[in-house]
């Protein structure tokens, strides 16, 4: 059986038309969100919008950074990513989008651009290339950001959005590589979930082999296969679901059960 | 008047496309929402989705169950309900997809499948029958529960998602029912909602005629019909929007006024 | 180059087809957004819809007032927003549909249906001329609004929903105005946003030339153009991207510089 049997067999959405997936730092306190939204229906009526997450805390790139990482594999193969965490809006850091992978990512040029991997393009976002009015001072989500994704969405060309660029000159991801020791894998925790998780950022698909984490001198994960196979109150060391080794306690939080923070070290073996 | 003649004008949507209801515990800071929203668009471009719901309590298969009952009637007459609250992942629990009254539901077989009412078909999820990649061990959401909604809007048959499985063997839905005593009828709180009402057991359709409760030897909520009938901080009995009767307070908090939690008793007379 | 180029080359929608945008106070806690998405999407299959917010707080038409004006200017020029923020349910506080520039807004009359703008028709919602069933005593946007909203979104007529009633007699919006004096202009704190800054009454399109803030005898902000001009923990005065001037710290939060709450005085020069 084909998977793609199950296909659109009545929808008029073709795959040329990919949807415009948000992932910003915006919450969903205040109108923002909503606003970025209406702009993509207003330019682009009827595409197709998924919200990655709009709760990563304010200004937080490693942590965005993080998740579009764990999102990107599971895209549609064509799509607009826009990511916006920008804690430099109105400032001269670059707004840019970039293609990789046949799939295109429009963001602030802090890291974010960066994150999931090297950029076969890069143009920086042009306002006046792209014939809009004067974007705010505040809110280049809603009057630049936005914009751009719309146009990619509907077809338009990367190079109409503004200059080529320098893909090698964006700025880099700030999630650390983990670095072998003579002690072994020096990790570190990128994020705690809501279910008290310790992502890190140990891939098992390149470190295979890893059967046990440190953190303190007396502690020890083993590792396993699901959260299940944890006793009661066990820290257990897994392949989590973005494929980054994670401590993780069955039924309870990891993050209680160990004090571990963002950016702790994790010593894997 | 006919409510029809409002329908889709000039949409190109069909009644036979039906949506996908969303239901998760999954909350709002991490990515994992996003992510399978961005499969099922990948599974089933242009598939209308409804967010239910996603702060469930992590694990909270009752309030998850409340939910949907609440939800439920009020869904289009063809949908698909993806429902997931999985503190088993990866262990034995079966993953299930049920017809009930022309919708589906996929849900792990933890009591969520037996939230609504009785199943006329019910199976197995198995991604070999469903020629899927093999399942993470820890994000069947994503893995196996949204690709199985996906092909069911998309027409697919629920006999090709896995084997068929005894319709009576599902796991009971947790969410008590009301019992009758000689004080009365001894009801539960379900759910404490935002607004601080406080919804019980009892349905005002299967147990008519009610006119008070009572929590306290000292306590005593008089039925009404609208949150504006109650004096200021009374606490009042009136029948909520989903059909369960609740204690409320005009503009207030019945939590906070009562103290009362989720499972503590009430009786109705 | 044009903006409308970009549009809909493969969109089966039209601009005929307009999205329904909801502003609610109903939060994510609990089921009941989600329903009001079920049925709208059960009453208009296929309606593209965008969540504007729903975490204004419980009744605060003063908070949902602010936000729909904010995003009002950005939604496409044919839209329905529904906006649901209604602690009167169940009273006599009249549901109404007004028209305005072409856009419908479907709100209880009680500040929000005159937040954004003089109607050029108006009309009380009736669920008798509408054909609807009788709607439950404590859920309106889900059994009154939200039909309407779907109603007009697939080309209905406003009159169709119910009589129309005289659009001057509406519930004034509750945001004040700033008012000026010998000692400046006097203004308040609208909101406080996720990001601490404080939006303000004083628009800079109808308050030109305004240079400083002051709040406190020993208190000012002067007038800047962007977050990023201010020192460290310096506050300042600019305008923020819905046109109300606000008070912001760079990277900071004004809320906690300043401590600062909504309606608190700030006089401006």
């Amino acid at each position: 059986m084909d998977g793609r049997e199950f296909r659109i067999p009545n929808s008029c959405y073709r795959d040329s038309m990919p949807p415009i997936a948000l992932l910003t730092d915006f919450g969903h306190d205040d109108h923002y969100v909503g606003v970025v939204h209406a702009v993509l229906e207003r330019e682009y009526p009827g595409v197709a919008r998924i919200d990655l997450g709009h709760a990563v805390p304010a200004g937080d790139i490693w942590t965005a950074s993080f998740q579009l990482r764990c999102a990107w594999p599971h895209l549609p193969s064509a799509c607009v990513v826009l990511a916006v965490i920008d804690p430099g809006v109105g400032t001269s850091r670059r707004a840019v989008a970039v293609e990789i992978n046949g799939r295109y990512l429009v963001a602030p040029d802090n890291g974010l651009a960066a994150a999931v991997g090297t950029a076969a393009t890069a143009v920086e976002l042009d306002w006046r290339t792209m014939g809009l009015e004067k974007p705010s001072a505040t809110f280049h989500g809603r009057d630049l950001f936005a914009p751009a994704a719309a146009r990619l969405a509907a077809g338009g060309s990367i190079g109409d959005l503004g200059a080529a660029i320098d893909r090698g000159g964006l700025v880099q991801c700030p999630l650390p590589e983990p670095s072998p020791s003579d002690r072994g894998l020096e990790g570190v925790i990128l994020v705690v979930d809501r279910f008290g998780n310790l992502a890190t950022n140990v891939r098992d698909d390149e470190h295979p082999g890893l059967t046990e984490a440190r953190w303190r001198a007396d502690s020890v994960a083993r590792r396993v296969t699901t959260y299940a196979e944890g006793a009661p109150d066990e820290v257990v060391l897994l392949e989590g679901s973005a494929g980054y080794l994670e401590l993780a306690v069955n039924c309870g939080s990891a993050a209680d059960a160990t004090g571990l923070e963002r950016g702790d070290a994790v010593l894997m073996r």
